[in-house]
């Protein structure tokens, strides 16, 4: 039987667009800082891209600094700053934070001074969408962006952080995008590429992916693919609330992310049921990806008050475009039957 | 007429093995972090590119840190170490060091204090090779290796800068490789991947691709495809001198890298010879690409000794393995053609 694959916050497969400009972008020879014709190809194509994204993102007129990731762009825009943050942040943004922000049992974060705060728009393990304060230093739109209507003109932020990979285009491209003419120090120097913001030859194929992965994001998130994918995720919670009357399931009525959904369930470990899901075919999460190998409570649903053993008993379902009806059945079913087994055996 | 393009050290055309194993790990789902199925598959195939690019560069046992390039692991390598360095080096390692070490007229570099240095193995500029002294802090081996028969674990250096699209693999992608165990403090934090030297999503495209051409470049390498290359850039140099005899061939008599040529004509611009050769079909360097796009001498030439004005003179011409013989004595007409022109418009 097929596999399904409802783990879209860790990461989306790659998308036809994204691959069909890779696979082009793949002929061509030049390096961008070249003057001849084929380094000026180049560099048309990650010019290109980049305007694809300033589109997507609403952030025409903003710099966009290509990074190997949202994880650099955190660290191009936050090291040495000791902005002032939430434990619900993703680690890549915790390393660079003093964790002073508190965080409410509703998952909400009240941000008291703006410029020298950093505040994600939307939790990748709960989904949880934030009203983000105008002048607010940086924001870490890795999640949201593809997913929700936003363009970074009308964020209020100084700087976001946005990747490639969670809307369908290539891991290890990712950008930081900044107000024009917002001073910052490179971390990564040399021979001066993104307007001295972060040298290295560029990463030309990834670019090229992450560009045509962003106009196709902005086309899907226009004609209502995500309005879909909710759907989906509702009738997934309804069913599983229907079958286990003990499921908690976290911010459901919070804003959220349309494709999320995290749920407890009390007595049975995340990680087990990651791996019992895993070999009945479904691939899902029981946490942020990069921590998902750790044997540890989510730090989100600590910080949002659920106690160290209960937030243990988390995993997070994360649908995509190309999720169909049959596959959150399917899964809804699998699940109920295990967790009936479970609590047999815990009985 | 098809274009010739002569600037390999800029960058590679990508090879047929890395193209080929990029398509296939397009269609992995997964995050190498994730625990399911399809994380693992995809982690499979980043420790499987680790693992060839061990191989081909000698480094069993090594740490190989995957960066977005050599650029990113000079960064991690060198920042806040002050090591000493030469004006030879490439910008990415110039931008961390005290600029101590003379050069020689012969463009060699005599490192004083071992562990508390950096000295590139190839310049990119003029082709030369240096002797490394053992107990080298870092040794950038971006231009050599491919080309030079060398091992990781024969160098004698803690560490090594090496990138993927100098040897057919894709921009955006190359490793830091150290003896196991060197202290290292992460700059890109977050995740903990690469052993907590560098978080971040990997780039599981371009690892895929960095591992291919490793694994292409040290075959074609001991198939003797670059005693090919030495030979037909030989028969460049020797046709360029019958017929422009004030041209000076720049470390002509020291061990070089096999593909590279850098030839001073007095009183005719570098730039303006790149924009000239450019408009014929064929595509070279007047220094390294990424300072290519800026109006000044070659910090490399100028080192060794070479005056401001007669460095502005500097071409670089740099072949790969599918330069033909034809290529090469169509480049020399060509240029030779233009030389006479320009001799004729200075008398």
């Amino acid at each position: 039987m097929k596999r399904v694959y409802l783990d879209h916050n860790a990461t989306a497969p790659l998308g036809p667009e994204a691959r069909a400009a890779m696979s082009a972008a793949m002929d061509l020879v030049g390096n961008p800082s070249s003057v001849h014709a084929e380094g000026r190809a180049a560099k048309a194509v990650v010019e290109n891209a980049r305007a694809q994204i300033a589109t997507a993102f609403g952030a025409d007129g903003a710099d966009i600094i290509f990074t190997s990731g949202a994880t650099e762009a955190a660290a191009l825009a936050m090291a040495g700053r000791d902005l002032q943050g939430a434990a619900i942040e993703h680690d890549a943004v915790r390393a660079w934070t003093s964790e002073v922000l508190p965080t409410s049992t509703e998952g909400r974060i009240a941000v008291s001074q703006a410029s020298q705060s950093t505040l994600q728009l939307a939790n990748s393990e709960t989904g949880i969408v934030q009203a983000l304060p105008s002048g607010l230093a940086v924001t870490d739109t890795t999640q949201a962006f593809g997913k929700l209507p936003i363009a970074f003109n009308w964020l209020g932020a100084e700087m976001a952080l946005i990747s490639a990979h969670k809307i369908g285009g290539p891991k290890g491209i990712g950008a930081l995008v900044m107000k024009r003419g917002t001073d910052l120090a490179a971390q990564i120097k040399g021979g001066g590429q993104e307007m001295g913001r972060r040298s290295g030859t560029e990463n030309v194929i990834g670019i090229v992916g992450f560009g045509a992965a962003a106009q196709a994001a902005s086309k899907a998130l226009a004609d209502g693919v995500w309005e879909k994918v909710s759907e989906l995720r509702n009738i997934l919670e309804d069913a599983l609330e229907a079958g286990s009357k003990a499921t908690i399931f976290v911010g459901k009525d919070q804003e959220r992310l349309p494709n999320t959904s995290c749920f407890v369930t009390p007595g049975w470990k995340g990680e087990t049921q990651v791996m019992q899901m895993d070999l009945s075919g479904f691939a899902i999460s029981a946490g942020s990806a990069c921590s998902s190998g750790k044997v540890r409570a989510s730090a989100v649903l600590t910080a949002m008050g659920f106690d160290g053993q209960t937030a243990a008993n988390a995993i997070r379902v994360s649908l995509g475009p190309e999720t169909t009806e049959e596959d959150v059945l399917r899964f809804a079913e699998t699940w109920l039957e295990k967790e009936k087994k479970h609590r047999a055996r815990a009985a």
